[in-house]
């Protein structure tokens, strides 16, 4: 099965937003083996529109259209694309209607009447009902080929996705089966990961593999293809063999498993706690600690202490750390591990401390420059690393030492 | 002038890569006035390419090619685009040549073979000198269209876009001006805004209009199109005039402001301070607050408060309110607001609790419930939202809200 991807909207073609719509489509089509063949992508202009939608149905069997289904003037895709599908006929779903009123009945703001035409469906059309917001997701089909229209809100077209078209595609395609296994390293990087998998050519053996960087982190994806479940199981999991074999000691986690959602598990098994103390990320490590689910049972507290007053008052580090090293030392990062494992009384303590930038740095202390501090009920450590320049990639990317250093830690 | 992107690379139709570089390519076209009509994606296939590089020249002026130009097997764009300007006849160009083995000799690597044939030029095409990289940038012309070819790597492609292509098209063009106008807004649904903002045929005497919803803030972009810079820039102020006549008080930016970068440059011109007590955000509202370069100037501190002995140790939370009001309440979020106030002797404090999910919620509290509380040098107060199921987007949503309370607090 091929697919072509057509994102609407002025604001990608003047480059105001990133187009990160279809790299997840393209990423979710993959794995289900639906093989996207084109994104396009074309302005809120109803001519550019049809005849994108008419090249795309001429040369795949699947178009994923997304954005211009709000309820404004310059939201046409609905019109359009119904009108190709000689559906111009609109009529009112009640059960849609019933539902935009009662999300906004929830967020206690008053619907707009414009709001009621989002509850207006092409006759010809099926509805790909929509949880999380007040434009439902359309979907036509005519001579084997089909159109689906998706609000272009992220989270929106996430859920359509997942739990509307992808089993509608399912549903339609030839029973082969596949599966996909994603290893997750960390603190290796992809060409070192390569070389160490090296040659390519004996892990494709077992099916389709692709590297896929992250911040400091790196996913290895083997998908493979087969006609019943049992083979592929069994060439999944000796692929995994094969690649824990050469690179176990930098594994985290498979498939969703995140970083922070395995230290939780981990936290969990140990009947352990922590606590966080952040200067540079700013937030950032208590904010995806927290974004697991569950995380209230064993994250205490996060303390981000910006000035060097708040790094003496709630951590108790000493003033002449502060003095003879500065903020940005492993002395104070230790002390603010400690401290802060201290006053919350938890098992783990750990600590980021650096310059961010753009501005701030010596040349003794560079934008870039952090350390992390870990306490444990055994000792206190810290590591120095060294990034780049942007304020931004900097934070991710010593949230990211931060809970590499932790996880570590906890499964040593 | 129009123009068309074609995005070259498998790795983009897979989803392993965010396309960025034709969102970088948009913007600054845009920006020179010339107008992206299309950006379409294709993969490392020969016929693929040679057709959309023929209906990209059926309907803009310019085609700008990225991608496949390296050393290696799939690397075709090359070879295809001369083979469709009639060009097949490649010569070697002895200063590339010179410049690709100087580039290897700077990086103290062996040359292999293959990175000579990057020296070959196809004769009706002019070089677009790469001082970044070993492949070339390529330009061809044809019956007053064009088409120029650059490396995927973005440094390179960014490199040849700036020194090379734009001037040249510059060149090419009538003097037309455009400008740009995004109006930011904040505690108001898109639908609202279109209502306050209608008759948008009214509105759109001006230019063109579009409305870009994010999470809980919706942005509104006015675009002119004019003969001359004066007349551009008068007509974007009249457009930016009435739409603040009508919606002044949602308004927190402009352009690049983000609504943190708003609040930072508020409290600086006010010689105020923040801190920051959350609960159910978890980090978020810190880590937003820290992405804007120069916080360490008013953010004193953030605490996250996620067991209630921290909410008590540090924030002095009375336990009375815990045990008769719980940790999500107006009472709650009042004294973690005034708490944090207090212990960091900051002129702000801004607390959040609530029930980010999924899991959590009761009949009376349920998932998606939030309390926002904000204490000031004259009052503390607090405000209630009810959002989604999801926790992500609940962080998401209840950051948001926070920080347009405070903006609110400090603009009034």
């Amino acid at each position: 099965m091929t697919a072509e991807i057509i994102s609407i909207g002025d604001e990608l073609l003047i480059g105001q937003i990133v187009n990160t719509n279809a790299t997840w489509m393209s990423r979710q089509l993959n794995l289900a083996n639906v093989q996207v063949k084109h994104v396009s992508v074309v302005g809120d202009d109803g001519e550019a529109i049809r005849r994108s939608l008419d090249l795309a149905l001429s040369r795949v069997d699947v178009v994923l259209m997304t954005g211009g289904l709000g309820p404004t003037h310059d939201d046409i895709t609905k019109k359009v694309v119904a009108e190709y599908f000689d559906s111009a006929e609109m009529l009112l779903d009640e059960k849609v209607l019933a539902h935009v009123k009662a999300l906004f009945q929830r967020r206690n703001i008053r619907m707009a009447p414009v709001n009621e035409e989002q509850a207006l469906v092409p006759k010809k059309a099926t509805v790909l009902w929509n949880d999380y917001g007040t434009a439902p997701g359309l979907l036509f089909e005519r001579e084997g080929r089909c159109c689906a229209i998706m609000p272009g809100v992220p989270a929106e077209m996430q859920h359509l996705m997942t739990e509307r078209v992808l089993p509608f595609l399912k549903s339609k395609m030839p029973k082969a089966v596949i599966r996909h296994r994603t290893i997750r390293t960390a603190g290796i990087g992809e060409s070192l990961l390569f070389e160490k998998l090296s040659p390519i050519a004996e892990l494709e053996k077992f099916g389709k593999i692709a590297f896929l960087p992250h911040f400091s982190v790196v996913d290895v994806r083997v998908s493979v293809y087969e006609s019943d479940a049992a083979a592929a199981e069994q060439r999944i999991r000796a692929a995994e063999e094969y690649i824990l074999s050469r690179i176990e000691k930098n594994v985290y986690g498979f498939d969703d498993d995140t970083i922070e959602s395995v230290i939780g598990r981990l936290l969990i098994a140990k009947q352990a706690t922590l606590a966080v103390a952040e200067s540079c990320t700013g937030g950032l490590v208590a904010h995806r600690l927290t974004n697991v689910s569950g995380s209230s049972q064993y994250f205490d507290r996060g303390i981000i202490t910006y000035s060097n007053a708040a790094k003496m008052q709630i951590l108790g580090v000493p003033k002449e750390i502060l003095q003879q090293h500065g903020a940005v030392s492993e002395a104070c990062a230790k002390a603010m591990a400690e401290g802060v494992r201290r006053v919350s009384g938890t098992t783990y303590g750990i600590a980021t401390t650096g310059i961010a930038g753009p501005t701030g740095g010596t040349e003794e202390k560079p934008v870039g420059l952090v350390w992390i501090g870990l306490a444990t009920p055994e000792r206190v450590l810290a590591q120095k690393f060294l990034f780049t320049k942007d304020r931004l990639i900097n934070k991710e990317r010593f949230c990211q030492m931060a809970l590499n250093m932790l996880f570590r830690e906890l499964k040593s």
